[in-house]
């Protein structure tokens, strides 16, 4: 693989909370992404507005033209993110509002994978599949597999240091990122 | 119909722009609502912040309180909304979120309709679907039939006066809001 | 509850396998439904040929008429599916597509519940949600909660016997049927 | 274009009815393909059983075999479906449901397309996002761009030649064609 060319990705966190079990998982990343790759965090969608076109018509908010121009330069970008009332939450979601008017689309084209923990059973299964919708609008090339739904995420994290310390999820981490790397190549 | 109990609703907007083509279809709906029924306004889904756990731990935003406060005292929740990248816009999804971790979840058992519109020729159906899903968590009680998906809503809303002109669409609103009330009654 | 009319649900199973697992769920309604409810099986989807227009207009086959008149009397239908390629089988959604163009198509205003097991983590959540947009269209009534979603079932049906002997899923679907009892008189 | 590599694609049916509209756009398609592309129709998903495990048991039905073996041949599946109940048809769902259990699964890594067409204004929109959510499944590529959806369908095949006529939707054809091609040789 020496030969191979070094694959930069970003990844981009669906939650705001300080303590998040999602962002657990976003921070354990870099850890775990392959040799000759590398994964860096975007900005935070909490410093979004709420997407209103009539605040578009003034301009796009700094740090919209800084997430998309970052999106646009990397070869992937990672989503973690949580469940809400069965699908991903209204901050990630406008987040893709807000990017997905900029005049160039930093998703079309992209690789993209998805990772999403939850509490319960289904790990996020739920909002997988509605993003995966907005992504085929926005032309993004999505890995199929393996899909990353985190179950039980609570008992994944450490209490202590906040951190994914679950060597299964690790584990299993670094074979999607194995998998979207080759992926990556693929589509480059 | 005179002897039956009068229905009050209320109309949540999905989008923030001022001159916003749903805006038009939200503002017609008191004129378009049969004997017997009312609808009004909601507060603006532009009012919340991102939902944030951290921020509710501190308690939940006045505006969040007021507009559960005065879901949970309708008899039923007509949401009018664009579709953003096939889904619907964040900005509504995170008034959702919010609305859902309040103690009392104003949506529980309440019955919904849907109205979407877009300038494209699908009207909004994808987002719908989508919503349907997060209600089903919710537990709300949404009308099938009949769905309004205004297309091509450009051509509808009048340039000048900014308002729901198209007639055939003021009618078959009409019927779905005939439709909403028998639901509600039935449900109730 | 002595005084409430007694109501009379059939179950319809998505499976074809003499063997299957969500087959034995279906078995084990009857047993589970609460004191004034019934559950009949209906016949097979296995019984029907595949949708054609063209066999429509020689007449509709005899199980298909049947079932829809089955369905038409009863006071709610509960569908018992497994999950195939992250949606219900095609035989199931074949029963469905038969049964719409029935003149008097049968799940009009009908009650009806979901029940799903996978030998997975997810129990079969992703078919229940492309189900219930089918269910959109149809004009059913479809009970949110508790939703159904059995993982691992293969350990939860007894291997020898083949039906199914889990408590907590016995009792889980019970409680189910419990409110789908409540929700069709809500209805009714 | 000369020099590269020709792709052979095959096209799948969802429609069993003789004289299906979407019938006929399969029939165009072979016209409108671009050059150093062709495209062979398979056959009929009417010729599978519905699935049953027992069945399978005993050995996978001739015409399925054949069909995996088609699809593992072929550089790319178009797969052109009416839309049933606001999903793909129970006889397009059989067909995959067979071909998933195949010991090589032939959808596996493979170039996707789809196409739609309703007698309404959605032109099996709905269909496409439930087909979508089967084939991350089996680990297909689909093209994301452009979506063809032939809404009014029936005003755009010739009454009395059941062929497609209608010149802007063969362009559009045409153009998603070209996209295809050009997706299938990246992935390639």
């Amino acid at each position: 693989m020496s030969d191979q060319k070094p694959l930069q990705f970003v990844s981009l966190l669906g939650s705001l909370r300080k303590g998040s079990f999602n962002g657990a998982v976003a921070r354990a990343l870099p850890a775990l992404t392959p040799a000759g790759t590398t994964i860096q965090a975007l900005g935070s969608v909490g410093d979004f507005p709420l997407y209103n076109a009539d605040i578009q018509a003034g301009g796009f908010p700094a740090p919209v033209v800084a997430m998309g121009e970052a999106i646009a330069k990397a070869d992937g970008v990672i989503i973690i993110t949580p469940e809400y009332n069965y699908s991903i939450p209204g901050g990630l979601k406008n987040a893709i509002d807000w990017l997905s008017r900029l005049p160039a689309q930093p998703f079309a084209g992209k690789p993209v994978a998805i990772q999403s923990g939850s509490p319960g059973a289904l790990g996020g299964a739920r909002a997988q599949y509605n993003l995966r919708q907005s992504l085929v609008f926005l032309d993004a090339h999505v890995l199929n597999k393996p899909e990353v739904m985190i179950n039980q995420i609570a008992t994944k994290v450490d209490a202590g240091s906040g951190e994914l310390t679950d060597e299964a999820t690790r584990t299993f981490i670094s074979t999607q990122l194995q998998a979207f790397a080759a992926f990556a190549r693929r589509l480059g």
